[in-house]
């Protein structure tokens, strides 16, 4: 039977139904395509193509010339802009202000063909550090309030060039899913004096049943009321509010973490494609325990349906409980 | 350059960035994919596989059988039951409740290789008086508290069966998405004095650039801070909060305008899949200027990225104002 079920962080009901009589086909999991990109603008000794490096991993090389790990450019076609101004207008009902915000894109490796399944732990580990990098200095412009770190894996997640690449987007206003999960750690806090992800997390872990994985310092869950098939989120089990914040250890335990959690991913889902998404505290949230950073993964494994799309209610043919299980090797 | 819009309806805020290099195949423009079912369970001649009736529009023929040109069905799978109890049951941070609500499926047509693109608008107005007469009779239910009719078309939208068909979902909890609506017009409500559509009518039909279409009762819109790339909504120009109470002058001017923009949609995007979504005020909220009723249509013609599925942010590359101009035909 299936159930409705309340997200303790978003506070949305989602409908898990467990028992729909699924067959493979209703799943997408015939691999990823790979978007067309010839020449490729960011492989290694196109570096003026992809664009002025902001930073970069380097052993000693010049900047914007060959010989690098790791590579932070502005994207290429932005979709916001730090020139833009910040005077917004009305005209009657609608309101709307100038495209302001950064539009990063981090160049993940030099190498074309190689994707976050063939990655190692290591140089997952230094993507999340430019990640937290370059979120640290973007926090200093005063007219942003908020970051978002994500990555696009396939074509049918968004991605629109093939080589490994992720993206950094700075608002000045703060994007609704960070927004609902500010209000519901704020409410908590004030009712408990507790960080409501930190008590999830005690709660989880002393449970088992929603546990994908475990390191030293961050833990891998199926959020109980999940809105797509094996959604996992990736979080320190210590409290941080904030991402730019996140120590050496902190990075090297999320990134041997994450590498576990794609090693199953790839092997269960073939794989899929899939978003990445950093949440981490608006720039002007205090520090204190009304956040907790965490890395939200989602394989686009379903299609959304109208009902997801036209009314934000989910149908969530997998129960957490079974995605915990997959993605921990017991099938 | 792009330009930051809030949404007057929902608050939220998209990046509508019209300058950004998109090319065709950066658009799911290749048709779409019809599901695999063989036989098909909703064809004439198959009644029982289908299900018993709940509703049929028929011209003397008996129930369950051949001879008719719409039938309404419970879902063979349903994700909601009627049956279901109504308690609802804490596990520390965790909230559930039974699977409780309707799940019914409209099926459109006897024919098994017709879609929407290919209705008249008599047969689509067939299809919206069955939405309108099973979300009265829903409502009786005291325990549910909303419903959604939504069309899934083409695999890409979350379609599952190649027959043309509709699903209706009555819930006991009101959909975020409704809700949100509900929350902005009963505020505008208070402060204005004035139904938050009607405003937005009046104040569209008198720029006139975001306009698709007219009917004498009807007006087909492209929401100002649209999410997706030509997003349409299909409104009443004249006050009213249930789609349940709507006439039949109302639904055939509502059929009327669907198949007009049908026909632009199907040109200029190449029959694309789309999710159609009927919004009605929620059962028990009055019936005054605190909502109205509409159906979004949504083209599902790009692929949602990180930004919009980890952070509810979206980035839309065709500005409402150049997505009604090709949709009234003028390129």
């Amino acid at each position: 039977m299936s159930e409705w079920r309340a997200d303790p962080v978003t506070g949305q009901w989602t409908i898990v139904a467990d028992d729909l009589p699924l067959a493979r086909r209703d799943f997408v999991l015939d691999g990823v395509s790979r978007p067309l990109d010839s020449p490729c603008p960011l492989c290694e000794g196109r570096e003026l193509t992809a664009g002025h490096e902001i930073t970069a991993v380097r052993h000693g090389s010049a900047p914007d010339g060959p010989g690098w790990s790791l590579r932070v450019v502005p994207n290429r076609v932005p979709a916001l802009r730090v020139e833009a101004g910040t005077s917004g207008a009305h005209d009657g009902l609608f309101v709307h202000r100038p495209g302001l915000g950064a539009h990063e894109v981090v160049i993940e490796t030099p190498r074309h063909d190689i994707s976050w399944f063939s990655m190692t732990a290591e140089e997952l580990g230094r993507i999340l550090a430019a990640w937290r990098d370059r979120m640290a200095d973007l926090r200093r412009d005063g007219r942003l309030r908020s970051a978002i770190a994500f990555k696009n894996h396939g074509v049918e997640a968004g991605a629109r060039l093939a080589h490994a690449h992720s993206q950094i987007v700075a608002t000045p206003v703060v994007p609704p899913a960070i927004t609902h999960e500010v209000e519901a750690a704020r409410r908590h806090h004030t009712a408990a004096g507790t960080c409501l992800f930190c008590d999830l997390v005690a709660q989880e872990l002393a449970a088992g049943v929603r546990v994908v994985r475990q390191t030293p310092a961050c833990v891998a869950l199926a959020p109980y009321a999940s809105r797509t098939p094996f959604e996992t989120w990736l979080l320190p089990v210590r409290h941080g509010a904030r991402f730019d914040e996140a120590s050496a250890d902190d990075i090297a335990s999320l990134a041997a973490l994450l590498r576990q959690v794609l090693e199953q991913v790839g092997r269960e889902l073939e794989r899929p494609a899939f978003n990445a998404v950093l949440h981490t505290a608006p720039f002007d949230e205090p520090g204190d325990g009304a956040y907790h950073w965490h890395l939200e993964l989602v394989p686009r494994v379903l299609r959304a349906s109208g009902l997801d799309v036209g009314a934000g209610l989910a149908i969530n043919p997998v129960s957490p409980e079974k995605a915990a299980r997959v993605l921990r090797g017991g099938g």
